[in-house]
């Protein structure tokens, strides 16, 4: 299955995108899909996408991006979320819909919701906060992977303010926080990078049979 | 581009392996090689992967990791590591590296060496290893993701006993700590669990279009 490969080695964090040319529907209609079926621990899907198009808004967004101009050259900017606090409602809210899809009554998962909670009861207000940002990193990879098969580009992005695009958006009201940035689309014939070569470590440096 | 979408909607966090099929030579290949591409933030890659099919060493394992026989019945097991500590000695290898593969002198990423160590220098130790540790977490979506398109089946997991990991592999001596478990191979006809509807929150509840 070399076509895996091929699309990852194709795929390089995008230094200038093609303003003029646009991520279609159907394909956001794909990626949006992709990252609503991210795995995440237990499940839970603490996080929240955001698809933005809206120049006025980007043009915000730019001022807090450290200049990185693909912010707004992109097609489109997915701003990676997770929740500041993962309550016992979002427990309660999450085995109802399992109830809901699998056709159980809710008593039947109470076990389960009761070792939710307690596991989320061991962290305090921070770790939980922090345990929600990594399944961002969990959607990015799936995303950047989707991206890729798709022949569309993407620039991840850990280097923003991540204060400030809480404000700009509002964030915090929605007892969220911005943890990554993507902007995808397709790559300008004048970004210079994508001829370099893809520079990683050897195999034997990084992978190790036991 | 369904397949994508397929693929995604195919696997599930696989809770019994079948522990006679094994994962080809070939697939090892693939995946590996699909760990050694993984994105990382300035592509630092602060991470080691271990790929462990020894049964003595999965034994000891098991009794880090509540109970949960994958890490014995798969194929083979997946442990994602990050260092704990990144310091300047590792981005004096990357920009040695980056020279090599593109046939540059070194004294022209200078510049983009002092940026990084300037970067790392701004977080200390803990704040550092955290953020190497994160990095694994992209390397495990974009995994899964090649995982489900070579319809080989994985269970990842953040429950396991992260100091138990360290010592049975003898991490800390290598300035590693396993952050991630991920056992893969294939599914076992008895797991029920395969047979469950996949429970993801509803489109509008977690994508928003701005």
């Amino acid at each position: 299955m070399s076509t895996i490969l091929e699309n990852l080695n194709w795929r390089y964090a995008t230094k200038k995108f093609d303003a003029t040319k646009k991520v279609s529907s159907e394909n956001l209609e794909t990626l949006t899909e992709v990252l609503r079926l991210t795995p995440s621990s237990y499940g839970l899907q603490p996080l929240k996408f955001l698809v933005i198009e809206n120049p006025a808004v980007r043009a915000k967004l730019l001022e807090k991006s450290y200049g990185q101009n693909q912010v707004v050259d992109a097609s489109h900017l997915i701003v990676m979320c997770a929740f500041n606090d993962v309550d016992d409602s979002h427990v309660e809210d999450y085995v109802q819909n399992i109830a809901s899809v699998r056709e159980l009554p809710v008593e039947q998962l109470a076990g389960f919701g009761q070792y939710m909670k307690q596991n989320l009861g061991y962290m305090d207000a921070p770790q939980k906060k922090l345990w929600a940002s990594k399944q961002a990193y969990i959607a990015l990879g799936q995303f950047l992977h989707a991206c890729a098969d798709l022949k569309i580009d993407a620039t991840p992005m850990e280097g923003f303010q991540p204060d400030g695009y809480d404000e700009v958006l509002g964030l915090k009201e929605k007892n969220l926080h911005a943890v990554l940035v993507c902007p995808i689309g397709y790559r300008s014939e004048e970004d210079q990078n994508q001829h370099l070569k893809k520079v990683r470590k050897a195999k034997a440096d990084i992978i190790e049979f036991i």
